[in-house]
């Protein structure tokens, strides 16, 4: 992937506040939507959830998990020409409290000031979605397939 | 669900022509990103994929699947006020011939007029996933679960 490219997946990726999130319930797929949050190296994807959710209750069970970012639709002639990257990789659910919290809290309510209820239930926890891999489709037959690395290596471009 | 919220359900699935899809791979949920048109009864969700591509490959081998039709990020102040609704289902690829495919041809056509040239490529079907269920989110805490029966009443409202 050439610096370009990559600079395209990064812009891509820092761009978009909400992604598809796929989990496995009963052995079938199941997508909702999430708001996420991702490190500034790529090296994890943070989501904020509850434990009534539906997804919440599937990645407890079952951590293997995906990712789409997808420029939204602005009505252009051929929706495939969209951009969107796939991200597939393990759900850990992180510590409710501690430095790490704290630095994610603040991040987290920067991007979503109305995310600050959230800090005062009890059902909502932090988890990191770390990618295995990825799949950047730039546009119209433009497929690149990247290791974790090479995700981290975007982010630096 | 009052005639209110299956009328904003139905809105969401008219208004929308691209999708998250959620497939297995390798046994892990994979979410890519399709273009659809829902039947006008929602007794199913027509998709046009090649068999180069994943999802494709995914669904040839493991039919249940997962749609995820959300209002596109408008950059307002809370993204988890966004309409969206889940399906789940069984994907079925067409017959590449018969009147059927002529209709859905033509809607296609009128839909995504950019498509045109996957009709001249052997390696393009149209799948049609029927729902067994689906999951509509009309806003923060409006959580609805539909049958199959429920969402096609649905597009009647």
């Amino acid at each position: 992937m050439d610096a370009e490219t990559s600079a395209a997946l990064a812009r891509l990726i820092r761009s978009q506040r909400i992604a598809a999130f796929g989990t496995l319930r009963g052995g079938a797929p199941l997508v909702s939507l999430v708001s996420f949050l991702a490190a500034p190296d790529f090296s994890a994807f943070t989501l904020r959830v509850s434990r009534l959710a539906w997804h919440t209750q599937d990645i407890e069970k079952e951590p293997q998990v995906s990712l789409l970012i997808a420029e939204a639709d602005d009505r252009r002639a051929d929706p495939q020409t969209l951009a969107r990257a796939t991200v597939r990789g393990t759900a850990v659910r992180l510590a409710a409290a501690g430095a790490e919290h704290e630095r994610l809290k603040s991040a987290w309510l920067e991007r979503f000031p109305e995310a600050a209820v959230t800090f005062e239930l009890a059902d909502f926890s932090f988890w990191r979605v770390v990618p295995h891999e990825a799949r950047f489709v730039a546009g119209l037959g433009q497929t690149y397939n990247l290791s974790a690395a090479a995700l981290r290596a975007a982010a630096a471009a």
